[in-house]
């Protein structure tokens, strides 16, 4: 509580979490209900496939992890095939019902420890930015990566729309 | 500033900020570059024109200042073509290059009254949830309504993003 204005500080934080959580619980609604047909299909022609997007949105969450401070990451190989590579290059990719299990698994983990950080933490630097730079842009917190996150699935979220029929 | 923890309520408010800032930069990217023909393409088979989204996101983004106690609409008469209808409805729209004057209008004009806000303000509730569910749900405030927003442009920019040629 901030005594000279009366604001709850936490009040901040939760928004912002309960705008990620907004956008993962749309996305497991994607996901779960998608058949491996619908996933094995470009998202539009000569774009990515579901299972790519699938992939990358996962092997993203999981960066969360350390440049946040948290640990790091449970599955290191996903970056290679669905981050530093496009669908194109046809690298062996694990199973749709292996990447669903790794994306439920990914964020349900990281929900627990974002749950820990005091609203302090969520103002500290994220360990992609220098201590100089932060004291010059004191928004690349923690708080701001969560923010960008959240852009980040609903921008690959407005793609995946389209392996859904057209209703 | 709080003086117990020593945090500066201010950042939460320009983090989230920053987060609208880099998408709403993206999107000016987007449609300052998109030629008149791109735009009148589909971003995929079946599925809404750029001519349409752009007018969606501009509608969206005006409605913001009525659901923030802002003031009323610049352009009303854009709700009916680009929210309540789909492209597919055959509406009359404006041209684009209209659109694109009505898309940096509305983005500049909310952005000068959003700075105006104080760190109270942006925790207080939007005119859209009563004052029962809000005392439940008090992240259902005004930072809420932009976190909400800047997902949803980055939805469409997702989409968008397919009008260009692949690199």
């Amino acid at each position: 509580m901030n005594s000279e204005t009366g604001l709850d500080t936490t009040i901040f934080v939760k928004t912002v979490l309960k705008g990620w959580e907004t956008q993962i619980t749309r996305a497991n609604q994607f996901f779960d209900s998608a058949s491996d047909e619908q996933l094995m299909k470009e998202v539009a022609p000569g774009r990515s496939r579901g299972i790519y997007l699938l992939g990358h949105v996962t092997a993203v969450h999981e960066a969360i992890c350390p440049l946040l401070g948290i640990r790091q990451r449970l599955y290191p190989q996903l970056e290679q095939t669905f981050v530093n590579e496009p669908d194109s290059s046809a690298l062996k990719m694990p199973s749709i019902k292996e990447l669903k299990v790794y994306w439920h698994q990914v964020n349900e983990e990281l929900m627990k420890h974002l749950l820990q950080f005091s609203a302090e933490d969520w103002l500290s630097r994220h360990n992609s930015v220098s201590a100089d730079d932060f004291a010059k842009e004191p928004h690349r917190n923690k708080l701001g990566v969560m923010i960008t996150r959240t852009a980040h699935v609903s921008y690959h979220l407005g793609q995946l729309i389209f392996l859904r029929e057209k209703s």
